[in-house]
């Protein structure tokens, strides 16, 4: 399947320059989501993950049903205030200024073989502040796994010692 | 399955005097996600179908598996400025003041079979919201599917002729 036709690309979005790729056509057509999540789950299999993490909201739409068909659990990445219960925090720099990303301190126990899932990888900066998290609870990131990679931002530089799966390619614009 | 052995009750949040009922034990427990998923696809046959409609960011979690599984699409419902192409807009009534959702115009199509999936119903405010975007695009809401309904918030009288599932029932506190 060439994935790509069901990704629309969006001149100036959020703001004039940026060309957004946009995967809600995937989630509109269940044989696009079935073959991105087969791929994400033999790619849990061959790392041998017992934990897919994703940040909010678009990692949701693929992580959690790959979760479920790998059978194994699924822990969300929220910003600040969504999380009821005690939590953990990373904070990593934005273009101006930086945000925050919380994950219950119960949701990742040490010795978990982590795959982290997001829709696409830019820069990198978010996946990043998500493997310090990780790490901190001494788990251990073994994969990474995009639906789309914006080759020339060069964020898969950031993950040198991790694979990194990513089902389709653009280069920035 | 007794889906209450996997949520979780929080006193005071997000707020003093709410008790928060925190669904991510069941993204922990492939088990439990699949008996969420399997009974939100069997509702779906039932009121037949074509189109799963869920609200970020905990909608996600529930709509977007269930979809896969029924072999039907999904359309995310989202807050202002994340949808990238052209989008119809809805507002409604909070507690102080109003919040707006947003859906992509072309994610409904007039004639749809239209399923909402969301975590919680409390008042059902978010809910009739979207049914009244879905309604103006000559489409219907055939069915609402909830994992957790506080019975005593008598959300679901605001649907009265909308077929309701929910997975459990809680007093609200």
């Amino acid at each position: 399947m060439n994935i790509k036709n069901y990704i629309e690309s969006i001149p100036d979005f959020p703001k004039k320059g940026i060309m957004f790729r946009d995967i809600t056509p995937i989630l509109a057509h269940p044989e696009a989501m079935r073959y991105v999540t087969g791929q994400i789950v033999e790619f849990a299999k061959k790392v041998d993950a017992n934990l897919i993490v994703a940040p909010e909201a678009r990692g949701f739409f693929f992580g959690t049903p790959a979760a479920i068909e790998a059978n194994i659990g699924f822990a969300p990445v929220r910003k600040p205030g969504k999380l009821p219960r005690e939590t953990m925090s990373v904070t990593y720099e934005l273009e101006y200024g930086e945000d925050e990303l919380q994950m219950h301190v119960d949701a990742i126990h040490e010795g978990d073989r982590v795959l982290i899932v997001d829709d696409l990888l830019a820069t990198g900066g978010t996946v990043d502040a998500i493997v310090r998290l990780v790490e901190s609870r001494k788990a251990k990131v073994v994969g990474i796994a995009f639906v789309i990679e914006l080759d020339d931002l060069k964020g898969r530089e950031k993950f040198k010692d991790i694979p990194v799966l990513a089902l389709t390619h653009y280069e920035g614009e």
